[in-house]
């Protein structure tokens, strides 16, 4: 029985999520399951059928759902953190806050190829899975009781990823996940004090200083932020002040996120042989429950991507007070990014 | 060059210390550096010259400082992410706020003997740790530069640990960590609202459910909080309100946090089979500096001690929103410690 529970101090939502059938004493020894090639991958090509049957895919003109063919599929997760067939129900628990767990949780599979990563893409591949992020997010939004989609990546075992084959996800909220809620009102209010997007500020400041610059092209560009939490943490924006990741879709300007992403992966790769990795993207809440962040949410916020390598560990200064201690100066990070490699390994 | 940087949207403080020499491509590959105890370790009895000298010991009368026969041992940490030899300075670069990284960084040796845990330690001998910390926070709080005190305990690799030999942290910031900082204004936005602690609140609703209860005793209690974002989270409390870890210094007080963390971490380690683990203690900012957050602050706030197993790995959506999944539910947690074990292992 998922469920959100809401922290009356802080304020978040968790998702409790229990594992049917998991002890609470199975928590004693994670396991290592990442599926191996010798296993059967599910979400390669030719196994569709060891899916859900799928919400969405770009395949050829004809050809039938859930068979060869596709080039990028989207399938509901099996094991849902939050599920669209609940009823989206609060309820008060004494002083505690609780919704049922109604929500949706997509698996994005990138490429039938289980070994064809994100760097080794080509632009028109990669285009077509960020094509089915935005498509997804706009058919989400669609249903005014999700209130944000949280599409985000994770590569590798140490990041959370438990399977191998190229995929990222997508959960749909009928909350506003903290972070974002900051990242909103920290923009708004910087707004109001100075008539301009925080971000834009940020990049203006950047290009001119240049010393955290990664890469850029002629719409993005990717940086370390000043203050990093993690070593070689990376943000990647578009230079154009812009609030919503699903708003340009030319072609142009989706080969020109491809570009950006897929350089800032590469270079990732060749300084740190291939890390482990997260990534999120941070878009506008549903247009129709913005209410709360202000009619101006277009104008105060900024999309981005937030890249985290996965190289340190994190301590109990970092959990227990969100408050990083980061080993490596983003000025090095970036510059020694800039002189990495970006060609496929 | 270490410094303190400010998160310009989201208004954080983070510690950018470079470790000494130590070139970007170095986080590529994380190493496993436990002191395994063929080698010398520099906290065990009869080392004492291998770490700096002493800042606080609990020895017999008349014995020299950093020689044998001490119990509990401060020295500063080697490798300080913060300094208070460095003067304090705040510097705008731009739109970045910057501090010199200036604050301090010690480490409180628990015991002489490397091999014996919190777990194993008489009530003696845990509750003069635990006066160790009130002693520590006091002292360094007597400068008033430094505004909050975070002590925390990493226990194995996962969780941070850097040596195997039992040992917490203190460091003392010049800021008041983020999350303190929204415990803070939390328990004060619900104080103004209704007049009581929040903490006292959540305490007396936990005491009637009993359901998410771990254990108690006649003045501290520990429980699985309702909105746990990782499975077996426990916070630790005292039952009558109290805003400061260092008020309560009477033998029977500090003999009961004692037994009641004892008691809580050996059901733990009995129940997930000694899992490596953080605490931090989250008690009020420095006297001298807790305007901004009201001169109410001793009744809106409760201290408590976070206890986080690290059992589950931690991926994209956690890192990327603030938003946490927890596979267990903190009832069925809280069930399967209250039945555990409470003896030595």
């Amino acid at each position: 029985m998922n469920e959100l529970r809401k922290d009356p101090i802080l304020g978040n939502w968790v998702i409790i999520s229990p594992e049917r059938g998991k002890r609470p004493q199975a928590f004693a020894r994670p396991q290592r399951i990442i599926e191996k090639k010798e296993k059967v991958c599910p979400l390669c090509s030719g196994n569709e059928n060891l899916t859900p049957p799928e919400n969405y895919a770009l395949r050829p003109k004809g050809s039938k759902p859930n068979t060869r063919g596709w080039r990028v599929r989207v399938v509901p997760n099996k094991f849902p953190a939050l599920d669209r067939e609940k009823k989206l129900v609060g309820e008060r628990l004494g002083m505690f806050d609780v919704m049922s767990g109604f929500g949706d949780h997509e698996v994005i599979i990138e490429t039938p190829d289980h070994d064809k990563n994100l760097r080794d893409q080509s632009i028109k591949e990669l285009s077509e899975v960020l094509r089915t992020f935005q498509h997804r997010i706009r058919e989400l939004y669609k249903d005014k009781r999700l209130r944000y989609c949280l599409v985000f990546k994770n590569e590798g075992w140490e990041a959370g990823a438990s399977l191998e084959h190229p995929h990222s996800q997508l959960i749909a909220t009928p909350v506003i996940p903290k972070r974002i809620i900051e990242e909103l009102i920290g923009s708004r209010n910087y707004f109001k004090r100075k008539r301009r997007c925080i971000y834009c500020d940020i990049l203006s400041q950047e290009r001119k200083s240049k010393e955290r610059i990664v890469y850029e092209n002629k719409e993005y560009i990717s940086f370390c932020p000043f203050a990093s939490r993690f070593p070689f943490e990376i943000w990647l924006l578009p230079k154009r002040h812009n609030a919503d990741f699903c708003s340009r879709t030319t072609k142009e300007s989706i080969s020109l996120l491809a570009d950006a992403l897929r350089t800032t992966m590469r270079k990732l790769a060749s300084t740190l042989n291939n890390p482990q990795y997260n990534y999120v993207i941070h878009t506008i809440p549903n247009p129709i429950s913005r209410h709360g962040y202000g009619k101006n949410i277009d104008r105060d916020f900024h999309w981005h991507i937030e890249i985290i390598p996965r190289l340190t560990r994190v301590a109990g200064f970092e959990w227990g007070a969100d408050f990083y201690i980061n080993p490596l100066a983003p000025e090095e990070a970036a510059r020694t990014l800039r002189d990495a490699n970006n060609r496929e390994l």
